[in-house]
Formats: structure tokens, sequence, C-alpha cells
């Protein structure tokens, strides 16, 4: 049975990753695609890579008719699900990409992202879609709400280790190495390509960046009490990844066992063999994440290095692995495809 | 019903990408991994991006049982497929890559290759793979002899312009720009990072491509006389692609009309709108070839430009295409993955 | 003795290469620096690798005091000089790095550029700023139009070619490989990192790019005769330079002899070893353009391969060459630093 | 006055780029060039974008004439220039860029290098090269020891720090973004384009890094007590640069006031006003290290961000500037050449 889907922010690039992802997946079909600002053109306009494809016209969000649908992706910025998800028919199961149903506390949202939030009344629903993590709830929900691509890298290396007990909690950091393609399509002078082309560079350092909110959120969950990790991302010449080398304190065997152990029946998470550590050119294009941990000569030292593709894994990818559990379908069909490299 | 293969190369960009397709191929099943230098090796360790599958272990030539292989993909250095295609037994079908079978006289393969042939009494049962205008050949093949990537995208430019004697035969000029992946992974100093990474630059220039063997012989028979081509390959700074540039003699509508007709039914070559020209990147990842057609101020010159990903569309996707006919699957399974972008 | 100048546009990547050369330059001082829309800036926020540089705060032009101003460098976008240099008081010399004196009759100008030139009567005295080719106009002028960077590489490519009659004039073919500081700094986004780090693709092919009114002018003038060529830029994933590769008929040997003998005497034009072509990266950060030419196996064909940094020998290095000849200095002042490779 | 210098090792990057910096300095000349493997070769065949310069050809070290050589610069590899450090007259004076005469302990170098070190005895005279904080050794020395790219960088960042007892000596922590220069010119499978460009991954991890032994050693010295920091390098897909993120505990202000204060009279470190953080693509290319620190929301935490050219700074560019001193001449000399940008 093939289930109807929509995608709301189909031109950008977490769009333009599910209609990639969707045109080999067996059991979804893309029913509708909508751009506000680009409504009326073809997606081949838009994206020349899918021009082989046979998809909808662009539309506006309220053209779309969503009688027929059955799930519907919202890719759109920060800020503009919450009234759309708000008012779509309630048959309608939703993964939204953003971050707008991320923090189940409204005054941390104000706090973070400095607006009111639009729908505080479907928070309580809203499902926290780091799959490996919330699989039951996900199967259950209607609304799930995307992770970070940051959040989901740092969370994949840390939560079995927070879990677990197994390092100090007040002295995690983190330093994240993120391709552009994190930054979307929108136009900013910092992400042409002379700018960035040989370039490596900080941003949002100082305790500034979004994500914090996420883990904050989840950490302090795990842990039942408050952490905080201390995160530094960098922008690295690459379309896509994240690398997250997170240094903790720990035993490095201990950890590298709890992580192998954690992710041995996980279809899409992989644990290298102890002192190996992953490289995000052996993701890119995937659902999958790689994980490695090596000690340090310090004893009670250990360094976890995480990566995954930050519009796959960290985006699209997982929020089709949400869509198949919410529509019931094999949680990894259309999914499998292989990293591509060089 | 799925079919057993054996990857020979396996530790090439082409033996990976081969790898990568069958990941998700319906129908194929490897059974068999040969690397000569890296026998004994785990893929996962020459190829990380492949570590989440199930492969069997890299092994010699010699150590294969061949005698439950169905079909067998030769991805070696040129020169070293005859003998061993030579030697497997009879019901294995064979795809080769390399260029040991592309020329159909011997005389110009040991003109271009400087090698006398190990096996010319194959020769004449070796179907050439360009899969679009060979399909029936192919169907019925025991060995199919690959195209080499330059030759694949401009053939794809070009040939139905010869056969519908579209363009003037003496005039054709390709330029064409190439990803560094077409040099393979040996180790020599022109294809560090370092060097390749912000240039571009010429090689092979003057006619000494080996590629021209195969234009010559193709573009030849199709026409009926001796067409010789000027063709100057140039490298540029990315892994996969192949952009041609092809220069010819002729009227622009004219030209563009019998590729569209030409490629209508074809489910991997994509004609753009007359006075559009592809991207390269709009094709990487994939098994497609976009062609776009303009016309020059100068009247009666056009300007036809041919794009695919040359581990792909040019290697391995042919292969599998061709695999799929000999085979008798859908000629489509497995290779109808979205090129990725960004 | 040092010389007073003025940069008019630098906030743009000529204005900033300008301020990079003059910073070691040992007869030029920056006096003045204007950017309208980031007036009020320190340079240092607007390029922070000039930070070490001690220069003028971003102004705008009009609060430019041109009393004790020597020579101006207009970087403006095109169209925006005119108006500006024509009411520059006369003592003030001009390099003008747009394109707004390029063409001598104002009827191309406005075909090519769709405007009305704002200051005609400025025409006649602009001399054409191809150092090596108007060396003698360029050391009395008040006015010097830059060229093109496209325009100037292939120039250096076939201008000796032309005026030596060695060549086909209306066989000429030229396909070009431009990095991608050439579209500037301005928002587009076809310019993001992620649209254009994996990609070749060709832009204003069909005889669209303005370059071609240059050509047209300068070809046309040596030859006595309407000389059109074909052009095809390509954009390639690297920050700076332009390599053409120029197909011409005649007699290969012949030409690189002329281009050798033409450039013997030059400083920064280098002619290869015959049958030897040059890379791009191995111009880049330089004032220097390497030559080298190939035969074809086409008896009476040849290939000239030019390339140059677009925004130092196309572009600022030009404008500070022509600025030496115009103030009395030393040709080479400030202009002999080496490639940066790799 | 103009000092003769040879360049040993003249076939690698920090070779060539010791060509490229002195090839404008005004004090220094290159008598002669060596390369054993290359020797015979012109140094335009082994760097063309050297090739407007007028150089001697590549010879053998044992070739060169050293009486009329005031000092050489030993480009090798580790291991290589200790024997010809030792043989070489006493009246030449050296600077050394590679590891053999960094390590002040033999026993450090065995246990790091895995050699017997073949000239302890002048071990006693190498002066560690790190300029801005060994000048007055330096100018009195016969042999200076360059630093290690990584460690200039770090140390730059960290050293003010430790002399003020301004930060926990047990708790530093720095992660470096390395473009692949670094990594040299020989051949490895992992350094080719293919393998780099996208990608980014750890290397020598879990304290393997032999640049570990240098931080030991200076660290430990300043404090007066062992100081043993976590180092983790990670390669970027870059050519050239090093970003060093350093996290430490201390106050913010106080820490940047520090360095800001260090390096106020410094012509080649600049540090950040409080709260910016530099990027690598704006020091590429010249002898400049930027520096910058941020606070974190954890109290007493800040990070601070250091980024030079590993071949200009952190190499050749550091080895002119302590020739400079060494013969008496400017520092500056010949190193103000702007960053290339972009």
């Amino acid at each position: 049975m093939t289930h109807n889907v929509a995608i709301l922010g189909a031109s950008g690039y977490t769009g333009a990753e599910l209609v990639r992802i969707i045109a080999t997946h067996p059991g979804l079909r893309i029913a509708a695609l909508a751009a506000d600002r680009k409504a009326g053109q073809a997606m081949a306009e838009v994206f020349p890579h899918l021009r082989h494809l046979d998809l909808p016209t662009l539309t506006t969000v309220e053209a779309i008719d969503f009688s027929g649908i059955d799930l519907v992706f919202c890719a759109l910025p920060h800020g503009l699900s919450q009234a759309i998800v708000r008012d779509l028919p309630r048959h309608v199961k939703v993964v939204d990409l953003g971050a707008d149903f991320r923090l189940r506390d409204p005054a941390e949202y104000r706090k973070w992202y400095g607006l009111e939030h639009a729908a505080p009344e479907l928070q309580p629903e809203a499902v926290y879609g780091l799959t490996e993590f919330y699989r039951d709830d996900i199967r259950k929900a209607r609304l799930v709400a995307g992770t970070g691509c940051n959040a989901a890298t740092v969370q994949f290396a840390l939560r079995p280790l927070i879990e677990g007990g197994l390092i100090d909690l007040d002295e995690i950091l983190c330093d994240l190495k993120n391709g552009v393609s994190g930054a979307g399509r929108a136009l900013k002078e910092t992400m042409l390509f002379t700018e960035r082309t040989s370039d490596v560079a900080g941003y949002s350092l100082g305790s500034k960046h979004r994500h914090l909110a996420e883990f904050d959120q989840e950490f302090s969950k795990i842990a039942g009490r408050r952490v905080e990790i201390m995160f530094a991302p960098h922008l690295v010449p690459v379309s896509r990844g994240v690398l997250a080398s997170c240094y903790v304190r720990g035993d490095a065997q201990a950890i590298h066992a709890a992580l192998a152990a954690r992710y041995d029946d996980e279809p899409f998470v992989v644990t290298l063999p102890f002192g190996q550590t992953p490289g995000l050119a052996h993701v890119a294009g995937s659902n999958f994440c790689h994980i490695g941990v090596v000690g340090d000569r310090k004893r009670g030292r250990a360094m976890v290095v995480a990566t995954l593709d930050n519009l796959n894994k960290g985006s699209s990818g997982q929020a089709v692995q949400n869509a198949n559990l919410m529509l019931g379908l094999d949680e990894t069909a259309g999914l499998t495809l292989a990293p591509v490299f060089p």
C-alpha cells in the first residue's frame, strides 16, 4: 500500500533530500509539493538533479487539498510550521523537520527563538524525533518534531553514556565540524562559494547556538538533573556532513563497549572497532551514523567521534524513518542507500 | 530470482561503486570480491563507507570458485582483464569495465595501449557496452565491453546527430571537464588533494588520449567513413563527473529536436529544453545523463553539452545496466537512485 | 615618491585585491577607500584578511576629498563608474576596472549593456587597458579602461596570432573555465558554496556573454576586418582563475614560436615549452599569465591554452600595472609576488 | 647587502614556499636548491608556479659548494637533517624546518620518533624557533629548530596564558582543523584529492601525534611543572591552514586582555576584538596569525581560537623570520605579503 505525502518547503535542501529519498521509497508517493515563493515552478527548475522524476508542480500551502494526504513533511524555516500544523486536518500525520516543536517548554522556545509559540496546545503531543531513542512513541505519534542535525549527531555519541552513567555530566565538550548545507539555501554573503571554499571558522560560539536548547532538554531529562554541555560548531568546506568530536571523562573501553552494545541491533548506527574514528565522507548521502572511540594519554579521558549527513540522517532521512514508523511501514524502507564515496 | 555476481578489482573506485549500486539492487547478490593486493582485508577497511554492508572478505581472483557465479564484473586496470576473462568458465557472463575488449581491431588496441592482446579470440564476441545503442546485442552477449567514461558522454551527445546526418563530420570538437575520480585510486603526485583542489588543467592534449580510439571506431562505424574528432579533456576539482562541451556545425534547433526524439523513451538520458545546458553536479551519484543544446551567433554552429557521473553512468552504472539486460532483469533495476545534490 | 590613490568599490573582491597588492607596493599609498553600502565600517570588518593593515575607514564616494589624490581605481559594478569618473577633478588619473569605458562605440555599449552611456565625451580619451598591447598609450593616458578577465586571457593567447596572420580568423573557438570569484561578492543563489562546490556548468552560452563585445572590438581592429569568435565560459569550483582553451587553425609550431617571441621580454607573460600547457593553480594570487601550445592529430589545428588569475592579472593586477605606467613608476612595482601554490 | 642561502629539500611544499617568499625578499638570494630525488630537474618542472623565477637547477646536497653560502634552510623529511647539519661547515647558519632539533631531550626524540639522534652534540646549541618567544636567542643562534605547525598555532594561543597563570594547566584541550598540505607532497592513498575533498576526519588521535612532544617540552618549561595537554587534530579539505580551537579554564576577559597586551607590538600576531574568532581563509598565504577569544555560558570556561598558514607562519615564513634575525636583517623583511582571499 502506498501512502500519499506532501512536502511543505520543497525548495530548500531538506525538501529536495526528502524528494530524493522518496524517489526510490516503495511505500510513499509524493502527492503535493509546496514552496510559497516558487509556487508555479516545476521542481526541475528549482532542483535540476530531480529532473528525471515525474513530480507535482510547486504550489502554495493553501492550494493543497489535504483530504487525500496521509502525512505531511514540514521542511519550513523556523517559526513557520506552527500555524500551518495547527490548521491541518486531524487525519494528517506530521513530521516537522524544523525547530518549532522540538522544545517541550514554551519558555525555552521563547528564550532561544525569540518568538511566542503559535501552537502551544500541540506541544504536548509532539514526540521528539530521535528515532533510535523514541521509537515506540513515534510509532503512535501524530506529530513528530525532527531533531537538529547537530543535536542528532551529538546525542548518538552521548546518550548511551549518560544513560549508563559512564561519563562526568559536568565535563562534556563537543567540537563540531559542519558542512555548509546546514545553513540552507538562503542568500548570505558568508555562504558564497568564494567565502567558504578555503575557510574553516567557528560560528555561534560562546554558547549562542540554538541546538543547545535541545541538548539541555534531552540530556537533563536522561540524567534527571540539569546538564549543560559545551558546544562549539565550526563550518568546514564540504556540502554535507556533521562530525562531532566529543571530549568526555570516563573509561574509553567502557564507553566503547556501551556504544557497541547499544547500537548493535540498530540498522543505521554503526560503532567502529575501538581506536578507530569515522570520516565524514563515509556517510555522505546516506542515513547512516558512524561512531568511534579513542582513549587519551590522560587517564579517564576519552574522545567519542560521531558523524552523519546533516541533510539525510540529520534531517530528511530521519524524517522518513519516523514517517515509516508512523505509517506502519518497515522502518528502513527507502533508507538503505549506501553512502556516495568518493 | 537472485543472481550471484563477483567483482574483480573491488578495491578501486569503480569496484566500490558497483558494490554501492548492488547494495540496493533487487536481483543481484555479491558472492565474491577480489582485489589481489588487498586480499584478506575486509571491504570496510578498504572502503569505510560500505561498512554497514555484510560483504565477503576480499580475496584473490584465483581463490574464487566461479561455479556458483552467474556474472563477473571486471573492474581491473587496463591489460589485466584479458587473460582472466579468457580463463573463466564459459557459463559465466562478463561485464568488463576496462578497455581490454572495447576495440574491435587488435591493431588499434596495440597502437593505443602498447600491448599485444592476450585474448584476441574473444574480441569477436565482445559487445560494445553503450547500452542505449547496443541494447539488443547486449541482451544476447556473454561478454560486454564497457565504454570509457568520456566516450560514453560524448557519444550520448553526438551519436544521434551523426546517425541523422545533422552535423559536419569533419568539424567536431569536444572540450571535456573531468572529475578526478576518473584517474582512479592509484598513487600519483598530480592526484594529491593539494595539487588538484584549486587547479584546472588539460591532460593528454594533442590527440594523445586513448578514448580517441573508441571515438574513431564508433563514429566511423555509424558514419560509414573515417571520422576523427578533436578531443581535449581537462581535470577539474570535483570527485565525480564528466561534462562534455561539444562544438558542432549544424542547425541547433534540428540538433535539439533529434536528441529529444532519440532519448524520449530512454529511462536514463534526459534532454533539457532548448537553450538550457546541464550542470555536472545534477547527475552526480546517479545513472542519469543530461544533455542540452544552444545555438551560436554564428549561423550553423551549435554547442551540445552532455554530463554524467563517470563512476556511475560512465562505468559502474552502465555495467549494471548491461548486466540487467544480460541476466534478463528489468534494465533499470537498482539504477533509479536520484542524483545527490548538494 | 609615493602617490596617493583612492579605491572606489573597496568592498568587492577586486577592491580587496587592489588593497592586497598595494599593501606591499613601494610607490602607492591608499588615501581613501569608498564603498557606499558599507560606509562607516572598517576594512577589517569587511575583509578580515586585511586586518593587519592600517587602512582608512570605508566612506562614500562623495565624502572623499580628491584634491590630494593622484589616481583613482574604480572597482564598481558596471554602469556606476561613468558619472563618477565624469565628475572627478581633471588632475586625477583614473583606472576603471569595470566595463564602462571598454567599448569605443557607444552603440555597442548600449547593445551589450542595455544602458545609455552617461559620459560619452570621455570615451575618446579612454585607453584600453591591456598593458602589454597598449603600453605607450597607457603611459600618456588620464583614463584607462581595464579589460574583462576573460577578454584579457583570450587576448594574450590570440593577439599575436591574429597580428601575425597565423590563424584562420573565421574559425576561432574559445572554451573557458572560470573561477567563481569572477561573479563578485553579490548574493546569488547559484553562487552559494553548496551550489558550486561540486559543479561545472556553462554560463551565458549561446553568444550571450558581454565580453564578446570586447573580443569583437579588439580582434576586428587588429585584423582590419570583422572577426567574431565563438566563446563559451564555464564555471568551475575554484575561487580564482581563468583557463582559456583556444582552438585555432594554423601551424602549431609557428603559433608557439610567435607567442614565445612576442612574450620573451614581457615580465608577466610566460610561454611554456612547446607541447606543455599550463594549470590554473600555478598562477593564482599573481600577476602572471602562462601560455602553452599543442598540436592536434588533425593537420593545421592547434590548441592554445592561457591562464591567469581573474582578480589579479585579469583585473586588479592589471590595474596596478597600468597605474604604474600612468604615474611613471616601474611597471612591475608591487606586482612580482609569486603565485601561491598549493 | 644580500645573503646567499641554500634550500635543502626544495621539492617539497615548505621548500617551494621558501622560494616563493624569498622571491620578493630584499636581502636573500637563492644560491642553491637541493632535492636528491629530483636532482637535475629545473624548479619550473617540479613547481610550475615558480616558472617566472630565475632559479638554480635542483641538485643533490653533496653537490653544493657551501663556501659561499651564508645560511641553509633544511626542509627535509624528519630524520634526514641531523647528519647533514652536523657535517656543514661551521660558518653556515642553519634553520631547520623539520623536527630533528626541536626536542632538547634525546630520550624524548627517541620515544616519539623511534630513532637514535645522529647529532646529539648539536642539540644544546639549537634554539627553538618560535620567533615571538625566543627572539633574543635566535638572533645569536647558529642553528634554529623550526616548530611544528600545530605546535606554533597552539603556542600562540596559550603561552601568554600559561606564563600569566591565567588558566588551569591540567585542563587544556585543543581541537585542531588542519589543511592537507601539512601532510606534504608524499604519495599516500589517504591524501588523494578524491579521498580528502569531501572529508573531515581526525588523525593521530589518542595522544599519538608527535607534536605532543613539543607541547610537553614548552608548556612544562614555562609552567615549571609537567603540563600535558589534550590534542586532537582533524584533516579538513583545504590546502593551507591550521585552526586551533583551544578550550581552557580561566576568565575569558582576562585571557583576551593578556593576549591583546602580549601581541600588541608583534608585527605578525593579531588579536581580534573580544568575542570574535578568526577564519582560516583570512591568513592563508601569509605570515600572520589571528587569535580570538570567546567565553562560554559555563563560568570560568573560555575558548581561544588561533589560526595561521601551516606552510607559511607555521613553517617557511617562520623560518625566514628567524633567518632575518640570525642575519641581522629587519625581522619582517619579505614577510609582509597580505593573505590571499578569496
